[in-house]
């Protein structure tokens, strides 16, 4: 581990965290929405299998969202696929964005499954993708969602929630206590400010910040080993530094 | 290695390659060009580092062509600076299309130099990738390319192409004897015909194709490890089997 590893993450505000976004993606980043999509989804699928074994945890629900956080999890689901598990995918309300409709043909041509049922698929999954909200949530949960949170809070199957556990603030993390706890966390592109709170396993993919967006924002990036996608910041991150 | 793998490849012509690309993108495939971009680009980049390490290689000279195979290249430039090597971009036909234009934007974030002097670049660099021409290629090569390809055939640096050697026919190999032959191939999606008449490392990328399009053209895909966007076919290819 470098020395650069052992110094402090930076934890990212709502705002921070969507200035950053927009930022990527204006012309001035020159990044599309297609691409960091690409690269994010692909980084939570790698980020799962360093922790869950196909050998053991084959059939993945992935929950997916109305927003960009679902379209990770669409994209996840594809590349765990091409990594040999068996994704199931629940998808309450499907975006009509021309994106959202060409991320499903790409699952629909592996066979993927998409489902209405949750608790059904809660028996039949051993592990289950939260994708359900990202960075830019506020407000009320509103149906289904806020039923699909309870039925999560329920489950005794592990959770990997991408970005940030959905139900849970922000920044103040699980404050309304509707939320439930994921075993593992992949943030991306810097963890934000709720993650403080979380002790579980944290991985961060989004290999893609320009070194003077990293700068700029002080974003104390660990460094990524190799070509991998991901890095573990668990001993890094969380209330125990 | 599996039984599959074992198996002959099969290796494209020109028109069934661009059938399955057009396939891939067609609104029935789902894919866009800045999805599948993103994913061959990034094999390009992950197969370089397994065969030419960053400690001997960090200079790569990336040279591009003014299609797809340059937006590859692009893209590859990208990821090897992420991966810690040094790229420099050589792009005499730059494309005015939004895509290429935001992929530049994107390098130019990274501060990866583009230069238009390939005499003294080929004297800077540790190894040179040629993203020059692919797939569709055909017809008589044009200037300024055709002085570009005299240079890289008489450089003495290792040369990595991608999809096929610039130059060569897709189906024929070196037929007009004005190639050169790269030290590293790396196949996107399958391998063209040409790539029967080649012996050198030998990389596969492009982990996207469904199992019912690679049926579909019964394209005897090997199996990809792990997570890995590449896999080396060096030993399944060419004359020597």
């Amino acid at each position: 581990m470098s020395y650069r590893n052992i110094m402090a993450l930076k934890y990212l505000t709502q705002k921070l965290a969507k200035t950053i976004d927009e930022e990527l993606m204006s012309q001035a980043g020159g990044f599309s929405v297609d691409q960091l999509m690409e690269l994010a989804g692909l980084s939570v699928a790698q980020a799962i299998t360093k922790v869950y074994d196909k050998s053991r945890y084959s059939r993945i629900l992935i929950c997916c969202g109305p927003g960009n956080n679902g379209g990770d999890g669409l994209v996840a689901a594809r590349h765990l696929f091409h990594f040999g598990y068996e994704p199931n995918i629940f998808y309450p309300k499907q975006t009509k964005n021309e994106l959202y409709q060409r991320l499903i043909t790409q699952c629909n041509n592996l066979d993927i499954p998409f489902t209405n049922n949750l608790p059904d698929q809660l028996k039949q999954n051993d592990l289950v993708v939260d994708a359900i909200f990202g960075f830019s949530f506020t407000g009320e949960i509103r149906a289904p969602f806020d039923q699909v949170i309870q039925e999560l809070k329920e489950t005794k199957l592990p959770i990997a929630s991408i970005d940030i556990p959905s139900a849970w603030d922000v920044e103040k993390g699980n404050i309304s206590g509707h939320g439930f706890t994921p075993a593992m966390l992949i943030s991306l592109t810097a963890p934000k400010l709720c993650a403080k709170q979380y002790n579980g396993v944290h991985f961060l993919g989004g290999r893609f910040v320009p070194p003077k967006l990293e700068k700029k924002y002080d974003l104390q990036l660990p460094l990524y080993p190799g070509t991998e996608q991901v890095i573990d910041i668990t001993n890094l991150s969380g209330e125990k530094l």
